[in-house]
């Protein structure tokens, strides 16, 4: 086998929250951003699951793990800090390792919120916070599923990386 | 930060929809086939869940939205078209944007139909709509999910694209 | 047209199964690793969903078809084999039809087992089986969906190959 020219690297990840209570004092968090007036989600950390897939897209392309083995119970400085600000330090993580990041794709699955008047301002909080392109997409499910019964919100995204 | 290579850029497409009531007229639009005597898919669109999943992988690699706001009710001569003519468009406004398509794959995720008989013919379909190779695959969920209790049919796609 | 770089290609593979009775005498194979006293998964073949869908990320990308087409009935010498054989024999073709494997990226998407423990052990076994890095990282969907109630597991993977 003769060596080739070095490839990139692709990734994934899902992630997926549930709605919080209609009564939940909590704000939806979602994409780098907040949507006042929409159901929040629910979790531990800001539940911004559109975040959440991302760096873990960016972990898997690298091969650094994911979001529990980064920034779960043995890092607890990380565990209350917001999606954008955990996307960015996978980024960081994933530079630091020798990876120049491509892009990041991440599409929205859900009945709500509807994210088309806010695209440009999202994906431009999620590549601010990623130090690269990052996209944002949005499909829902017929009604079907856990996000079409309106249990929760799910998010997928895809990254490619390549050594620098 | 020194400029390495331009990076392709990867994008990741997911599509649901729910089948039809068996007496439905509609007839199982699929991979860009239409399919007689199989349970047909719901929708206002043609349903094709497996074109509308590759077109929504580019327009994520590409970050031009989703087949919401690109086909949408803000674009109404696309409401009714077939979803290879979708895919079609979505791959000409991908190449208007300055990027080659490299190639499209995607997973058909439910128990019927069975793609193998005519998957050569399907990827024909599709990849003649999008102007370069889309492929596409099949599987089950084992009885479990949406797909698995046959309450519909999932895609998922994923699509890699680089600056022409 | 004129004619540029060639580009790499992008493949996705999603597997789902249930897990066995919690009296099954099967033990679970999981990411090319045995897991003794983790609920088994249930199956014809080991139901290992990692490696399945690895395998099928790999067909996808190169256009070969899908794991049913590859080792479905027309191929009963696979029928019984383990999920790391299929992932070696699936790589082997992938290569065998002219492409370069890059990498593999697969989530594992349920609540047990947590691989954190195990994951630099499986990804040499997973590695070693495609003779490419294949990466493996895990989340949970916050007690939603198939995997959320503990109904199975499922997991995804994405592939890059390029022509050798």
């Amino acid at each position: 086998m003769t060596a080739g020219p070095v490839l990139p690297r692709t990734g994934i990840g899902i992630d997926v929250h549930a709605f919080a209570a209609p009564d939940s004092p909590r704000v939806l968090a979602l994409a780098g951003l907040t949507w006042p007036g929409e159901r929040a989600l629910e979790g531990h950390s800001d539940a911004d699951v559109v975040a959440h897939a991302a760096a873990d897209a960016l972990f898997s392309a690298a091969g650094l793990g994911d979001l529990g083995s980064n920034f779960g119970t043995s890092e607890p400085a990380w565990a209350g800090a917001a999606g954008s600000v955990l996307l960015a330090e996978a980024a960081r993580r994933v530079r630091a390792a020798g990876f120049t990041i491509g892009n990041v794709a991440v599409q929205l699955i859900g009945n709500r919120p509807k994210v088309g008047a806010r695209r440009a301002e999202a994906e431009a909080a999620l590549s601010a916070a990623a130090g690269a392109p990052v996209t944002l997409s949005a499909t829902t499910t017929d009604g079907l599923g856990l996000t079409g019964r309106g249990e929760g919100l799910a998010a997928i995204a895809t990254a490619l990386i390549a050594l620098s």
